[in-house]
């Protein structure tokens, strides 16, 4: 595993999009070959339960049918996308993983977290990255942004008390993994972040191959 | 939880749909309450999930991501369906259930049987069928039967090895709780078959409250 395994996380809206383009394009002009992905979805196969997940006429699906179609979606896309590009030694930039889950399956709807988190280590063979960009911002100024972009999706819509925790966990999961996590303040200018997303990304490659470029944890199969 | 949770499993084309329905319609004759389900499927949601599983353009899904799809379809059928009809006392016929993931996806596909146990159980709050009719048939036998109704879905059209192991392990799993499975000869005609569920239906009505209708293993949530 050569290539380079880096997450965006964030409440919605918080611009993690936005950012993942942006290091892209940094990227581009440096001549580093990378792909960029996304969670829910990502395959034909994991995109399919993306639908399934995000459409608001699933309104009666159980908290923890939600936390298996992620994993199921996981489970392809890191078999069929992550890995492979990994191997071929690329930056893999992947808008929500393992983290996202935590937050909004296990804290957000009152499931396990221990449970969630093992579900996505046997998902994914323990595949964890070597950093995660947690873009930080206040849910009601993140929702607020949703609503000027056209109308939340089945999960962005429910409520505040909801996105709090959601945030509260990130925020939790980044102070237990500070050499993972990167905390950025989603309330600065796209710039400002977009900033200190490159001059952490240019440590990273400075670092070249004295460090793993990506962890793998748990993942037992029983 | 006062109904009677009742299963039906076997190889493909062994005729368990077939039995499944003679049964509802002698419950009919008897006045009994019930319910006829099955898997994947029993809910909308999990029916579009089943979609997902059964349709064979989806050939490149990965066995895990497969696995943690019934997974999320059994948590729904089991919170939507099943628990309500045993709460209201009714008898909950379903056509195929936990022991089919551990044929089809673990042993099948090389999973590990504690593995898939563990999330169905995890899926379903522990919740296990007080009986299982398990009809058997040597799997070449079983696949004719499914080509002559119109060519396999995607799980059935997998080869004769597969359906072997499949054959093999729910023999295996009936032997390992032989108060649960009653193992039917499929080779014979459907009316004999159906003496026989008839006849242990019957036993397991005169049981009546004397013994625990369904019952609950494993599920912790963490």
């Amino acid at each position: 595993m050569s290539g380079l395994f880096i997450t965006f996380e964030g409440p919605d809206g918080a611009g993690k999009s936005t950012q993942l383009r942006l290091l892209a394009n940094h990227l581009d002009s440096l001549g580093i070959a990378y792909i960029t992905t996304r969670e829910p979805g990502g395959t034909p196969i994991s995109d399919k339960i993306r639908a399934l997940l995000l459409d608001p006429e699933n309104s009666a699906m159980a908290p923890k049918t939600e936390a298996f179609l992620y994993a199921a979606s996981r489970a392809q896309h890191v078999e069929e996308v992550i890995r492979p590009a990994l191997a071929r030694g690329k930056v893999v930039l992947c808008d929500r993983y393992i983290d996202a889950s935590i937050a909004y399956q296990a804290v957000g709807l009152g499931l396990s977290p221990k449970m969630i988190r093992r579900w996505s280590e046997e998902a994914t063979d323990g595949l964890w990255p070597v950093r995660t960009f947690l873009i930080d911002i206040p849910p009601d100024q993140g929702l607020t942004r949703i609503q000027s972009r056209g109308g939340p999706d089945r999960i962005e819509g429910r409520d505040l008390s909801y996105h709090s925790r959601v945030r509260e966990t990130f925020l939790a999961l980044a102070s237990q993994e500070p050499n993972r996590f990167v905390v950025l303040d989603g309330t600065k200018t796209i710039q400002e972040i977009a900033d200190q997303v490159r001059h952490e990304m240019q440590t990273l490659l400075n670092l070249g191959n004295s460090e793993k470029n990506a962890t793998v944890r748990g993942g037992k199969s029983d």
